[in-house]
């Protein structure tokens, strides 16, 4: 037998969001988004439980199958961020942009279009409305963008004095030969972590810092919670980065994705 | 914007039989079970609010994406014949058995084992237990031979006497060149609708039966509604039969799925 526990879903205004939200009117596909595999809207706890808010990109084509963010290799480098802060639960993460982006270039301007901007923003206030959340990390230059203009409305800047916050760098900003290494990127997300853990209060798990090192240890790439995820979503899409994948035609919106059992 | 409702999901003792399940050493791959891809587990109202019972036969790869049962081809026809006795919310949808089958003659003599029984049986006590279920229907012969069982326990026979029942063929039973044509289907389908039509006090909508006539009709295969899925599914998921394929390696169970969005 399986014994599983899985994520009931969103409750009150989050579900109200993942219920009404904009459709390829506003994320088009000219503009550079993949609005045909449907709105990823969270991973975690919408149901007001949070204490960690977790803003990331947008979703790839994992998300698309599993309908929860940040279930993929990206995923699961920022599962273990938030349990190096001692949150094994009570965290929610959400994205700058609702639907998956296939041209970064064309996207990426869109951030503060005012209907996407709208929408995003009425998940940050209920993310904050039960007056629980004490943290909030970003990921990646979008999500910083996507926070800053939150907290230049009335509730952001009535939530700013109640929270510790810190920018890191997106979770897959290392590439082969490119800027960042592995080992930029963690001595980023190290900055990161001890600036957040010294202002968390109430942790699922109170737990010493334990830094990376020069790269991810396995116990530093944990299996996405199954309690993330709906009901019945096998264990291996939880525990295994590359699973699905696109259709190789570059800017395609309409790419394809092909689910290789492993 | 789009403005959808969706699947909150099961409560009571459908939540706890989405949680607790058999694995994949009860639905085995080498027994002819396609059980990488997870249970699937129901669609419909897993709620205690239906009043009519639907039972298939196993789910497919359609299916191992929407995570819900008759979500393709046969759950289009099988929507529009639970649509034609007025129902339009109040029904759940179950099947025979929990994961997908890879080959028939390997899974069928399997519907019978005490662990694949016993689960199953659960399911029926579950939709049974709110006293509302007024209809029961079977599609193909596992479907009928599950039923069959389950109305040999006490619980079956107990609520045996309160309700109308009827065994239709399988929604695909028709293949080209198959002894069974689509006609042959639709008219095993009419003798099942007037029989259960007769006997449902509690529709959704009262409707008068408009029986099938030599072929499905446009109206006749209606979307699966938003509200049978999970949030944020995309509408071509939802109006189209055919957008996911299974490699082509015939008894591997391990086939993995492409999807092709229209």
């Amino acid at each position: 037998m399986i014994s599983d526990p899985f994520d009931s879903g969103p409750t009150g205004a989050f579900k109200t969001l993942c219920r009404t939200y904009p459709d390829d009117t506003v994320f088009k596909g000219s503009d550079g988004f993949r609005s045909l595999w449907g709105p990823i809207f969270y991973r975690g706890r919408a149901n007001g439980t949070a204490r960690l808010l977790v803003v990331g990109q947008d979703p790839a084509q994992t998300e698309a199958v599993t309908r929860r963010i940040l279930s993929g290799q990206a995923g699961r480098r920022v599962q273990g961020f938030v349990e190096k802060l001692g949150y094994t639960k009570r965290y929610l993460m959400i994205n700058a942009f609702l639907y998956g982006i296939s041209n970064q270039s064309q996207a990426l301007p869109h951030l503060h279009d005012p209907e996407i901007e709208a929408y995003r923003n009425q998940w940050f206030e209920a993310a904050f409305a039960p007056g629980r959340i004490e943290a909030v990390v970003t990921f990646g230059t979008p999500a910083f963008d996507a926070w800053t203009a939150f907290t230049a409305t009335p509730a952001g800047q009535a939530v700013l004095p109640t929270i510790t916050f810190h920018k890191a760098l997106h979770p897959t900003a290392d590439k082969p030969g490119g800027p960042i290494s592995r080992k930029d990127l963690l001595d980023n997300w190290n900055i990161a972590l001890q600036s957040l853990h010294a202002g968390i209060q109430d942790p699922d798990v109170a737990t010493p810092l334990v830094p990376y090192g020069a790269d991810f240890t396995p116990d530093e790439l944990p299996e996405i919670p199954s309690r993330d995820l709906p009901f019945g979503i096998p264990a291996w899409m939880r525990s295994t980065d590359f699973w699905a994948t696109m259709a190789a035609t570059p800017g395609n919106q309409r790419a394809n994705v092909t689910i290789e059992v492993p």
